[in-house]
């Protein structure tokens, strides 16, 4: 099958991100030019110059800087996108920044996908016009065994400020509220250790990815509240009208137990 | 060795816990009554009539029922002892019912201990005159192979509104939150499966559990009322704040990596 994008380039080649796509776009096919720090002139105009893609795989932090750096050489038929874990922002940065066209992704899984799992990426067009490049770039992604789906950058955000911010903020809160509390570490269940475990990769190694997010991703304060409100129903002893609710993610599953 | 108490009656004894405390006192040689549903008369009098331990592995919802049908039997000398999750509610229970010796005990896990858990028990007196009936109830805990502490109801339902109930109570908010998030089952990401698959049992299975915990448990408010001056921070935006402050939990884990 014909590559969507025969030459293209990934920035942040070396990253996690960077590397695995460069790997999955190479076996269809594609020429993938490298680029990562330091980013040198010459380096991103050999590469830009034969490029019809240009994929950023580095951190929403560094895009404003990256940017900068690689517009002059951009050719303005070419595609340029992202696959960063907020949508909105950079999609604006990316917009202002090239007048062709603009895509945004984002991969939501990382390095390694886990068995069974099925490694969507959220596809959003720049802007309405660039829907055509928006299906080319989910075609590539699709191609190279990923499950791309488009939606809006709004509707992204939202839902990772659940997903991710929601996550991080109230396991934080949690785990703070229970820090202070005399004599806890005598008091660690199996269950409660587990869920440190899942946190430490959070509060050791990614705390600033969080914080970018934070920074980015403009839903974080409006799910805290929409997560208030219900935290409220706890407090005034409604546990089972809310683990009702939470219940919601079980649904589907058949109570097969309880059939003849 | 010669066990601490020779002849001991659980009631309860066909429940996961029961069952794992006669197996586990049997092995160390003592003679153990089982007891279970339906409790009748003359099964409790002939067990309780030799017993100077009456363990009670029964749900905390059970207890008032439980006591009424084993009282009459109870030996004065004899020790009443419990497994609940809370403390402070059925030790009064025990004390007002039996004019002996009462003990608390809580196990911190559940009938599978993982490989290298600690298997941790709270011990409570159930008055301070108790306290060499709970050294004896916990040294019988720790020929067994588990890992007894003293500790006060207070403290220990303190610090169990923060494990166990502040657990749920979050999670059950924040999955409630993220439920009604449009689209968000497109946004699912490994590690928020993970954070799914460790809260299924939690809300298909134990939902009732947290129910009666929550009503048995007198610290829930104030320890949510302490998530929330916490999780206010998240709503503030003072993310790094926050995340600082659950690293507390890491805080002797030496950062190798760093040193020469």
């Amino acid at each position: 099958m014909e590559p969507q994008f025969r030459h293209m380039s990934i920035v942040g080649a070396q990253g996690q991100m960077g590397s695995l796509f460069s790997k999955r776009f190479r076996e269809l096919g594609c020429f993938v030019a490298e680029l990562d720090q330091p980013l040198e002139q010459e380096a991103i105009e050999r590469a830009l110059s034969k490029s019809d893609l240009v994929l950023l795989c580095v951190p929403v932090t560094a895009m404003a800087d990256v940017l900068d750096k690689i517009m002059p050489h951009m050719d303005e038929q070419a595609v340029l996108a992202d696959v960063g874990s907020v949508k909105e922002l950079p999609l604006r940065a990316m917009l202002k920044a090239h007048a062709g066209p603009v895509v945004g992704t984002h991969p939501l899984f990382g390095p390694v996908i886990p068995e069974g799992f099925a490694p969507r990426v959220a596809v959003v067009p720049g802007r309405e016009k660039h829907a055509r490049q928006a299906d080319q770039v989910a075609t590539l992604f699709h191609e190279a065994g990923f499950d791309p789906f488009m939606t809006t950058a709004a509707e992204h955000d939202k839902a990772m400020a659940f997903i991710q911010g929601l996550n991080f903020t109230t396991t934080a809160a949690y785990l703070a509220a229970a820090g202070r509390c005399p004599g806890i570490e005598n008091y660690v269940t199996p269950s409660f250790n587990r869920r440190l475990d899942a946190a430490r990769k959070m509060f050791t190694k990614d705390s600033e990815l969080f914080g970018t997010i934070a920074d980015a991703n403009p839903y974080l304060q409006e799910t805290a509240r929409q997560f208030m409100t219900l935290f409220s129903l706890a407090a005034g002893g409604e546990l089972d009208l809310l683990a009702s609710l939470a219940q919601w993610w079980w649904r589907n599953e058949n109570p097969r137990e309880d059939c003849v």
